[in-house]
């Protein structure tokens, strides 16, 4: 998508004194030339972690982490150079006389950077360093369910992360400050209202699917079985470059963990295969193909500036759920895929549609928060957001947060963790030192709901295109209300200009509705 | 292997006066870290390489060219940097006063950066951005068949080349400055003499080759056939490793052009197969695998030094050619392989051994170097040598070069092209600006003759090992008396060390009587 702002003409100001001669118009020039330039060293730096997760060999991962930290200091001290800083500080005064899409860059990136110098280089230094020993501390705890092992990491990095926001923004709630890392304009009270309104609404949809599954069982899939890894790779590439990713600017491998990174353009999905579960590595595949989609949405010429990149974490979540759920486990996508099943896998030739559809969908409270199914899922996240809150403010010790953990998951899920591996360290987030960062994914699955109820109402027979392998109108709707405004609008913004209303929880409640509506039906 | 010296204590010396009061050790200290800092920037852009020539989207392209550029203007304004020259400086005023292992990364880094700063900025980019035109110019000539096309950019870069050479060493040769870019310590002269000696050595065995062609048309090969891709991918993988290659530090993939590339220790080659002839991808891998298994002897500590670094580009073709030809056409590594051919291939499993070992010691004159027998092959170098020499002389005009390639290749092989693309046009070395890069071909296949001769009298029963697939003791005299030196030595000196004789055409010579007096007996 082109940004029909990009090319347009500043708007004309009486000139104010430039000590160098220098308009403010070849200063912005500057400030573009110099983050295309740091965002070609940071693609470089992408390159060398997906490569990494992909194929490097694991006798090179020693060298490995001196090439990626070279970079890595490299590229920090290019974007927290004097001449760099005084630039954007100079652009930032001169504000008014920029077009309003040149603004938008200067006032995201000094956003950015005013963040980055606020901490001083003793406490980059520090966290970079108490990350990479708790996430290898937090892989080993896992590993032999042990929590006294990360806890005394946990402790730190909490206090650590106090310290940040404490440098950032000394007058704000630390949490906030955290929070907006992750999702701009978001604050912990809104955060709060909206997950309560969440949890508030959840409860009889909960009850209504606990009543459900008194009467069936576990039954075993349809799609379980044997399924050669050729053939869903195969299939699986045929599936996410139908929805709409292009394979000529991206690649879709395999890793432990999926994730979706781009070099510059060039957006590589990974997914996971289990050859015994077709499930497993399709939801995966087309959940990172929502993200993918996104990011090939950027014009090229804007790459690397903030209108060429993605709005928050919470608005990309909401595409990798939007695709992986709304769309992948609706009726209509497995009309048409259903007769496409037994081209790649034989044993699927004559399978039902019913039991096929009921399978994507099935339900039930789960202990681990990465297999939950859409209608418990968003409990996993109300349950570590409490919980981060607490820890970071003081009221949770680390050492009370292994009984907090399963007190909750009762309350909420009604099941609790027989073992840490499944609680309290199956995520390395908080080893890794995000905190604010489980809350864009619930915001990702409201605004999912929100912009399919729109894009419904907007694009002419959704559903029965989909039906049809018609997945074009929904990308372009995207693409337009979504993807082509980069950081121009923040979330909330974004959110209302594309659906008319507010992040709210309802449309994302009704639909979950729907969905025991069916499963009560079959 | 671990290089012994690197670790020695630097000879004691009375203390020169220090300014910052730091002495040579400490400077030297800065000296590698600053070099490992570069080599890992440096293996950021081999991955971006490896990463485009193998895997990239094609849609990629443009970025990924920005990306390499960024990163590699920077790699030079590092190497460059006033505070690392005058680094470099101080220590090579004070050479004496370091261990012979420390003075021989100061004089190496020294002698590569006396070369680089010799050239301004201009001559640099003015040559940086007409390798790119010309190599394009030539994808295109080639495929149309249109010298013509190429000439003007030909006639370009070799002016330019001549001006590199004169901001170099403006009282010396031009050809002997730019042939010193690939083989320390080599001349024209010298090269003349010893391609000479070759050519006169050669006639009597291309001349025996002839008359025993006279009586033996070609035959289809017992390696022509249908060879699935996923079984030769197996297949090579497993030759290439049982060779040495080390897949815990390194990898084997697939590209249009075969080559090798080091990531910081992390070896990559790739090779090119084609399903209806195996000995394409095989012998390709094999010679890839040559260099791989050199790249993969540096101890991880001298990476980014010169001791980490192989010796030259004849140096280095000599492994590649010493695995691909002497070790893997002979009668023992066949015995060893034959048996095992049926296990990847069944339609070779009954096939006879010295079908086998004919079809892979066929020789024969043709017009296309890269797909040239062992016997001819140096021909092709000698007639290139002598275009580029006179070429770069002024002695031979680009408009003539056609005629005088026809003209040498009829007198040498005795067949002339019948078009451009098999002729004059099938290297991309001129219009990358390469002169002097093409007789280190000859010289790695005079070195290998001359390391197999010294490694078989020195390694007990080397054939008989390698008829039983033990080919470690060859790595190891090859790490003993090739690897371990990096740079420490000239290529001269380095096969004199190794072979007890300077480098001569001899051994070759008699290999390659071998050779015919093999085909005249079967």
């Amino acid at each position: 998508m082109k940004n029909p702002d990009l090319d347009a003409e500043p708007r004309k100001r009486k000139p104010r004194s430039k000590p160098r001669g220098e308009s403010t118009e070849q200063r912005y020039a500057r400030l573009i030339a110099e983050l295309r330039r740091q965002f070609r060293l940071g693609s470089a730096l992408q390159l060398l972690e997906w490569d990494q997760e992909t194929l490097m060999p694991a006798g090179a991962l020693h060298e490995r982490a001196q090439q990626i930290g070279t970079l890595a200091v490299l590229v920090h001290e290019q974007q927290t150079a004097p001449a760099f800083l005084a630039l954007v500080d100079e652009l930032a005064a001169d504000i008014d006389q920029l077009s309003s899409a040149a603004a938008v860059d200067v006032r995201e990136v000094k956003r950015h950077l005013d963040r980055e110098r606020a901490l001083g280089t003793d406490l980059v230094r520090a966290r970079s360093v108490l990350q990479a020993e708790a996430r290898a501390a937090w892989v080993s705890a896992r590993r032999e369910n042990d929590f006294a092992a990360l806890a005394p990491y946990l402790e730190q990095l909490f206090i650590l992360q106090r310290e940040v926001a404490q440098a950032i923004a000394p007058e704000r709630d630390a949490y906030d400050v955290l929070l907006e890392e992750h999702e701009r304009g978001a604050t912990r009270a809104g955060i709060e209202r909206t997950l309560q309104e969440l949890r508030d609404g959840l409860l009889p949809i909960i009850q209504r699917l606990s009543a459900h599954l008194e009467g069936h069982p576990p039954a075993v899939s349809v799609l379980c079985g044997h399924f050669p890894l050729d053939a869903q790779r195969r299939f699986n590439r045929r599936v996410v470059e139908t929805l709409g990713f292009d394979f000529n600017r991206g690649r879709l491998d395999e890793s432990a963990h999926p994730f979706t990174i781009g070099i510059g353009g060039d957006v590589r999905l990974t997914t996971r295969y289990d050859e015994r579960d077709l499930r497993c590595g399709l939801f995966s595949s087309i959940h990172e193909a929502g993200h993918g989609i996104y990011e090939q949405a950027f014009d090229p010429a804007t790459l690397g500036t903030p209108r060429g990149t993605a709005c928050s974490f919470g608005v990309h979540e909401s595409q990798s759920r939007l695709w992986e759920n709304v769309v992948a486990r609706s009726d209509a996508f497995w009309r048409y895929w259903h007769p496409r099943l037994g081209e790649s896998f034989p044993s699927l030739a004559g399978c039902s549609f019913d039991a096929l559809l009921l399978t994507v969908n099935e339900a039930r409270p789960s202990l681990i928060r990465v297999e939950a199914d859409e209608i418990t899922y968003n409990l996993h996240i109300i349950l570590r957001f409490e919980l981060e809150c607490a820890m970071l403010d003081g009221s949770l010790t680390i050492d009370a947060l292994p009984d907090a953990w399963t007190e909750l998951s009762d309350r909420y899920l009604g099941i609790v963790p027989q073992s840490h591996r499944d609680g309290v360290l199956q995520d390395v987030h908080w080893a890794s030192g995000d905190i604010g960062y489980f809350p864009t994914y619930a915001l990702g699955n409201i605004y999912a709901a929100q912009l399919w109820r729109a894009a419904e109402l907007e694009i002419d027979s959704l559903e029965n295109g989909i039906a049809r392998g018609e997945f074009r109108p929904l990308v372009n709707w995207l693409r337009e209300n979504v993807h082509r405004h980069g950081q121009s609008l923040t979330p909330h913004a974004l959110i209302e200009a594309a659906t008319g209303e507010p992040p709210c929880v309802g449309p994302l409640l009704e639909y979950l509705h729907r969905k025991v509506d069916y499963l009560e039906s079959v």
